[in-house]
């Protein structure tokens, strides 16, 4: 009898701890359980990649009439108006900007988008109550323009930007367009400034489309009034070259991201909340923020980077890792090229899948962590070389190895970008 | 052997859920405690209130310069730049706007605040770069002017949301002040345009602090230029009157805020994310997003406000219940007053306790759930009469009652704003 009902009460117990941490307990038991067994699937298990977000979305009913790069007006600066281009070697991140912007208004009570124009760079002239001011309606891409060593001029991917700027417009109550004629009209802007576009391959032209609601009231509501409107700014590599590799600051007290919220999409909110903590990663010695979730402290991503580990699995295989799309990561361009990259590849796994601090310090202690680094648009890969966590330094010897991955993948990325790899992510412009 | 083995797994498991489950599962296990003993300690017992934030803050070492009411220069509008005054009862919220606006700039390279000035409304002129336009580096607060029956011109408690505006500058790398010093060039703004402040008592002026930063750089970094603004609209009620009792959609895929988050702190991308919900609430018949939070579901605000509870305990006496500050709740000024005043009033308990939406269901059923009501600035209070909550329809009986709290609230609160009745919170201007 005793023992029927222990053995009940075991059965409940598991149940009740089931329904009480749902989400929080599963995942965890999942992260704990690829930690003891180490035993992942085989490439051939992987099934093939969808894209990480529709890549064409349905326009809601409401938005009107839609832009046409076919309407686009240019009025080209005057010589008076255009700005001295900077030394290649003095480019820092976003601090020049080229001569003429793309800009496209919104207003529901005309109809929808107006026609978009091409315009000297100059400021933005916005009512004091314009929604972007208080309640942070506003949404951004990043791109770049790459001069080839053939002289052309090539995006990367822009579809998939255009893609993910949609999605993001959407979820932010803001007109969503037609992708292809936003690339089209930016394309004709690059190729009007674009002596801007730096002639070496150590640089490139950042391209900042951004969607801002300008309504000027003062009701938490969705916008009736946007704009939409794209810069320009050479740019120089986003860490300082020669430069070691990253130290992190990882901190289970501040969180990116959480279920039910926006961190998938790329929207101001998820950045101005950052700023205080990343001063509190470079007061601690650290470059960048380690952004960690939940009890069992599980990666979510670096700075403002998609975060991938390769490690040594126990039978000597290698395995590359990155956090699953699950609401709390962006979906990465650079994210998902490399995992597309490593999939062709063939020559270890790669898969999308939790991985918690305590894994780290595991494969750390172990001597199985091979590479960490972070990705994307604005830095392309970054090796990460330090983790401060909870009163433990944690080294990681990306830049350790003779040929690492980080490396490979960098080199790949940039010569499709600079167009010594003929590929059919480069988009040519003009 | 075998009862002794059971009984270590018990053990085990117990032990087992807490770390698992740690935060989470706590909580729950409190809640779930309130909701079984529905034993809560006497008035006596409830410590002495603290303010919900530090009333000053120690400027950080490089803010700089502070800014003085005293240089505060003004420009009045030319007869031409005045804008026609609204009928009070076209008045929408946030739709008007007065004649003239207060503007601080911050530079620290000017060694930080610059002279005060109250100009003609007018536009603000900004770099596309602006880091408001691309990482939400916004804060702003909601004040109001109150013309009494005396004629005179009223704020409330204004001191507090200059406190709570300085805790979130500092949390959003933007430059903190002086307090006093706003308020007092805020009341010269009023003075200024006090033909704005409608002369009735079913509205008022509503005032809104903005900090922006404005450094025109594309890193994601703390902005070494701000600005602070004020700009006045005079404004109905924030709900029709006559209307109904608030309708809610509690939807717990939604999460407004989330632990080591601004949740408590009054920034622009605490109300962007939640555009697409309110659309959402709006469509399934609601007038109001219940935000819930984690998986027992516990209540945490509704719409833009605070949240409250009544309700009759098993031993038939009355008790108020609010959410904790403990990082989720923005720390309301209104919710402030309210608790204190019933403190005061010493009828019935009043507790700031975490509350779920499986307790408001089971004090439903059994008949002892009196009153909900929403809290702020905007809408004072406002009544809940259903929610919408996982296919049940939840009737809240707030309206239903002789004399309901929620009225007697709103009505001494007025009381104080409008002059009737002689209140420290009240404070006269001019």
């Amino acid at each position: 009898q005793l023992v029927r009902y222990a053995f009940q009460r075991i059965r409940q117990q598991q149940q009740q701890q089931v329904r009480l941490c749902s989400g929080h307990g599963i995942q965890q038991q999942t992260a704990l359980r690829v930690e003891e067994e180490d035993s992942f699937p085989k490439l051939a298990d992987v099934p093939p990649m969808a894209a990480p977000f529709p890549m064409k979305l349905e326009h809601a009913s409401d938005v009107g009439e839609q832009f046409k790069y076919a309407d686009l007006s240019v009025r080209l600066a005057a010589p008076h108006q255009l700005n001295p281009k900077p030394d290649v070697d003095d480019l820092a991140f976003g601090k020049y900007f080229t001569d003429h912007m793309l800009r496209v208004s919104y207003h529901r009570r005309l109809g929808g988008w107006q026609k978009p124009e091409i315009t000297p760079m100059e400021n933005l002239n916005l009512h004091p109550a314009a929604k972007v001011f208080h309640y942070a309606i506003e949404l951004f891409e990043g791109m770049k323009a790459y001069r080839g060593f053939d002289g052309k001029i090539r995006f990367f991917r822009p579809e998939m930007n255009m893609a993910r700027m949609n999605v993001t417009a959407y979820r932010s109550g803001l007109p969503t367009f037609d992708s292809e004629e936003l690339i089209k009209a930016m394309a004709r802007l690059v190729t009007i400034d674009s002596e801007w576009v730096p002639h070496t391959e150590s640089a490139s032209l950042y391209i900042r489309p951004t969607l801002i609601g300008i309504e000027p009231t003062l009701g938490v509501a969705s916008s009736d009034s946007a704009l939409l409107y794209t810069i320009l700014s050479p740019v120089g590599p986003y860490f300082k070259p020669g430069a070691s590799g990253l130290k992190l600051y990882a901190d289970p007290k501040y969180t990116r991201a959480w279920p039910g919220g926006v961190g998938d999409r790329k929207v101001g909110s998820n950045y101005g909340p950052t700023i205080h903590v990343q001063k509190e990663a470079l007061r601690n010695g650290c470059h960048q923020v380690l952004w960690l979730y939940g009890d069992d402290h599980q990666l979510t991503e670096v700075g403002v980077m998609n975060v991938f580990i390769l490690y040594m699995k126990k039978n000597g295989e290698r395995e590359l890792l990155t956090p699953p799309l699950n609401g709390l990561i962006l979906p990465g361009i650079t994210r998902d090229s490399i995992i597309r990259l490593c999939h062709q590849w063939g020559e270890f796994s790669v898969r999308e899948e939790k991985f918690t601090m305590s894994m780290v310090q595991k494969l750390s202690k172990e001597g199985r962590l091979l590479e960490m680094f972070g990705a994307g648009t604005a830095a392309v890969i970054s090796p990460i070389e330090r983790i401060a966590y909870m009163g433990d330094e944690i080294f990681v010897p990306t830049e350790s190895h003779d040929s690492p991955l980080y490396r490979r993948l960098y080199n790949t990325l940039t010569d499709i970008q600079y167009g010594k790899l003929e590929h059919p992510w480069a988009y040519v412009i003009d």
